[in-house]
């Protein structure tokens, strides 16, 4: 086992890390940090436990650290739940440091060097790491995607032999994206907002870098465009998303595709036994029935119809953030990179 | 003053048109009719009055009649609240006897003669009341879009000089568009439902019914096409569309086009200041908060971006229902068609 | 017509005044203040309306001031919607210069000679008024309970010819009265807050001031118990109680003592046709579609059965926030303490 | 293993019961019934699975059978979740085949030779099967309470030393109790429906029944009583209660009381490691947050103070209808009474 920590650890998606290394096989949860005011005090006193998920007793009594480089020097990786304006220069220090980053921010996401991982997507990506160590850093940053963003390469990576074009989506996104307080109830209550700032743009861009080719020194973006339109919707947990793509092959073809993708791992912790999920039914994935499936990691796909028109659904927190992390550590782990 | 009946005056619809005619400055409410069960019953002792706007006092003593022909005998034109199955063979029933038909009914809009009218988009249309006389009706049938079509028609008729191609929707509708029973609360609460039934194929036909060119002697549909994806989510009342169109001409043009947009008409009651209201703040329109725009008649646009993209939004059982109707039978009376 | 001011025009219940005072009859809306940020700018500007009443145009182009006694000094009355802590000295402040000051605010409602006032319960604790003159203080200040209490004592106010005890009351409030903010929907989304800071103190210490007597010179409380507790549910506004009291009487006199409640007054403009409105229906009141009776200056009650147990419901920033106060300066105008 | 059967398997209480019933340890899922119409059919082409917990696939291939006294014949024990109306006589039926019934439903609570019963509270009460079998039955009937009740005598129980009076009960109650249609969405969203029928009565005999004493011939009811208000509020799971009680006692006691109270058992497979959780925070229980613990089998209590007053909060499908059902059916089995 490899020592861990979670950088953030008190707000939504560091309660999801927390829950999901609690007892983790491979990764012993070494190191939580959180603000200066709750430093040196239990996690299990200062945490306001908010998730549905039981609060993991065995964690209860580890000691907060303040949010430094020095307070995660005994870790052989730490998992970043940070704003990007605190990500930014930490996350760096810490990859200076020697350590390993494995970022839920913003913040590196679109560095040139960094890799915008998701295992099943794009796993070779992860070379970008060897970049890194040219420039002199002792650790590095790996990052996983924005939490709509996630939604729609899962769903689009088993049609990539289509060489399709002009993706249009439009998500319908939980109100747990924006953290505990992000939302105000008089805000979305009986309501959709039709914005979300910056989301549109971190969906046309990062959709691009994942889909993108890794030639060995770069990577070359994605060859089709992106168009999104994100809303807020009064759901808890689960992004839902309608895409429509000019795919150039029957529907028939496309179900064949999703059918026959799978993960190209068996051996990591956290993935689920199908990453993608197909529904027949016409009125599914739902999130409030279906954002759990394969403990909230797989993604479930449905309504398929000509246009190409389809639903996609996944669960913001887990597989939009927290346990994107996670896997992607588990991925790297199995790859020797520490 | 003509008399006027409301067909079906207890349901959702229903109850809106009451809610509507029951001050009306050219109708008088005369009729209401519901199931044999209600039948000689008063309104007010037998309506569950379920709208946020009060009960009108005036219509409670009136004694319900039952859904036949027989019934709206003594009506000038009657407003139809019925479900489809019913409304079929019952509004030809009621044109056959000489009485005009404002339905809101899905049963007759797609028939060749029987015009499919929004006010401020094809009022031209109602000159297919002319075929259905020249066929032998006394009477005749006018009939309004559904509920989420008519956000898009508004949304898109001043957008008409552009010529526009490859027009795609996604909706998230109001739960109220199911009626006050359709939609369980175990369905819907902390979800989105991404179908509807038939609603893709509504949009996608009426839209091109109403955007089309009467020839004089047919409706010519309008060459663009639409692809819709249709999903349910927890809101109330109001219907919010992500759209997205290929219309050659910069944003700049786009907005000037909405800013010159008018109603071609200034005397009907119903009829909001401004049928369509644009906005600038990055955030609206949003459905609690303006649904209720000209007393729920008016259309809202904003985010209008490159792509182009834009959100419409209009309240589904004014404006999209009841409202429709009622704004389509001021027209028709203003015409001196009955 | 006289010139009043509203203290905080730009939060929840600051735009519940603006609104109900944009077309007062009496009271000329002349000045707004906010923040010092917003100071010097266009109300219309800087205001993020989120009433779903529409935006009074009229007051648009006023210019905002500092939340000053200075600001305020052209006023005859000034309405708080001012935060405790910022009221606690500025009212008293305001007062002490000259203008008279109705308050929304918790700081002064149990000052012993400040009245707690709701006009059809206990008008003549405006004689208080006086104690504040004889102290010294040119204007005055006048303040309205709670937003749970008020609905609480217009439904025990019928009831006082039975000199009941033991008041226990369960109360499901909406999250509008948190403020635009102040409740976060990852908190009370699919969930119940079984806890509302300082709240049950509020409604029993305001509800014994309200129904006490007025001696000439101090309130003298009244001799029931009140035993509260107070619950956030997931609504928007509208706050329901459940009731229980000892009132040694039947059911059908308390039914009685209700019907025959009137209030005392008929020519305040924001008064109710019906300060309390009582329904049969087993089901009724609910707070959507009741609160907004009498523009939400009604309290509805019903399910009065053996116990005695009943539920009431007003619209709590309403008739509970902002309407009470304009109601109390309505009142306050007429008697003539201007 | 014994083999077990659930009536009326498609429903919300059904699903449930599957869920709970498909990995246990002691009874083998042998029969699941359901209307004429799906007889025949595989339980997983024909149940609309909406629970979030995932479908037990080990279930799906079983061949429903009609709902008859026939279907069950090789069932040592079934779980009933049917509608009154159809249990009454079915019940009654099957016990006199020879087979046991654990009833969820409220036909035959009241029979005085019937237990109601709840295992941490009164599991003497299964002697009444004695009084049944005197009278003939091969078979018998065990019932648990209604949803509601559960949670009040789970609080009570621990207080029972106290010799308590006047028991007030004002509750908050979640939608899934109305089944998976019983409520709809237009009825419940941003309201309070302040009834529910026959609920209160429920409350109050029930409540008195399990608390009541049994001589070995019958059941003296419990001498205090007991006043209920019965709300629904938007929440999916979970049932909050508001208690009020005169307990004689210091809140010190209480909390002691509580602190002490432990089932009488411990090898019951479905029992939770805390029958009675004590929260110490002021804003819990909460039912998002609290009511899964114990696999949704602990009754959560907060906010004990002076009044005597406290917060009683349980998961009404599991610990309030199929979780109880399924506990009672472990007793029973532990006792040797099958």
């Amino acid at each position: 086992m490899i020592n861990v920590g979670v950088l953030g650890a008190t707000g939504a998606v560091g309660q999801r890390f927390v829950q999901l290394l609690a007892d983790h096989p491979w990764f012993n949860l070494h190191t939580l940090t959180a603000s200066e005011r709750s430093a040196g005090k239990k996690y299990g006193s200062i945490v306001n436990w908010r998730l549905d998920a039981p609060f993991p007793d065995s964690i209860g009594e580890t000691v907060v650290t303040p949010t430094t480089v020095e307070s995660v020097k005994d870790c052989d990786l730490v998992f970043s739940a940070l704003p990007a304006e605190i990500a930014t220069p930490l996350e760096a220090g810490i990859a200076e440091a020697g350590v390993a980053v494995c970022s839920n921010a913003r913040s590196h996401r679109m560095d040139p060097d960094v890799p915008l991982v998701v295992p099943e997507v794009n796993p070779d990506h992860l070379g970008l790491i060897d970049l890194q160590r040219d420039r002199g850093r002792d650790g590095f940053i790996v990052t996983n995607p924005n939490c709509s963003t996630i939604v729609l390469v899962m769903a689009l990576a088993p049609l990539r032999s289509f060489a399709f074009t002009d993706v249009r989506v439009a998500t319908m996104q939980a109100i747990s994206g924006g953290g505990f307080s992000g939302v105000s109830a008089m805000d979305i209550y009986d309501n959709v907002i039709p914005y979300i700032g910056s989301e549109e743009e971190k969906m046309e861009t990062e959709t691009r870098k994942i889909m993108g080719r890794f030639t060995g020194s770069e990577i070359e973006d994605a060859p089709f465009g992106v168009s999104a339109s994100c809303h807020r919707v009064p759901v808890i947990d689960g992004h839902t998303l309608a895409v429509w793509m000019d795919v150039g092959a029957p529907v028939s073809e496309v179900k064949k595709a999703y059918a026959n993708f799978k993960s190209p791992f068996s051996n990591l912790p956290l993935q689920p036994a199908k990453p993608v999920e197909i529904f027949d039914q016409p009125d599914r994935p739902q999130p409030r029935l279906d954002r759990n499936r394969g403990r909230g990691m797989t993604v479930s796909v449905g309504r398929i119809r000509e246009g190409l028109r389809f639903i996609a659904l996944g669960h913001n927190t887990i597989r939009g953030a927290a346990g994107a992390s996670v896997l992607n550590a588990e991925l790297i782990y199995s790859k020797k990179y520490l």
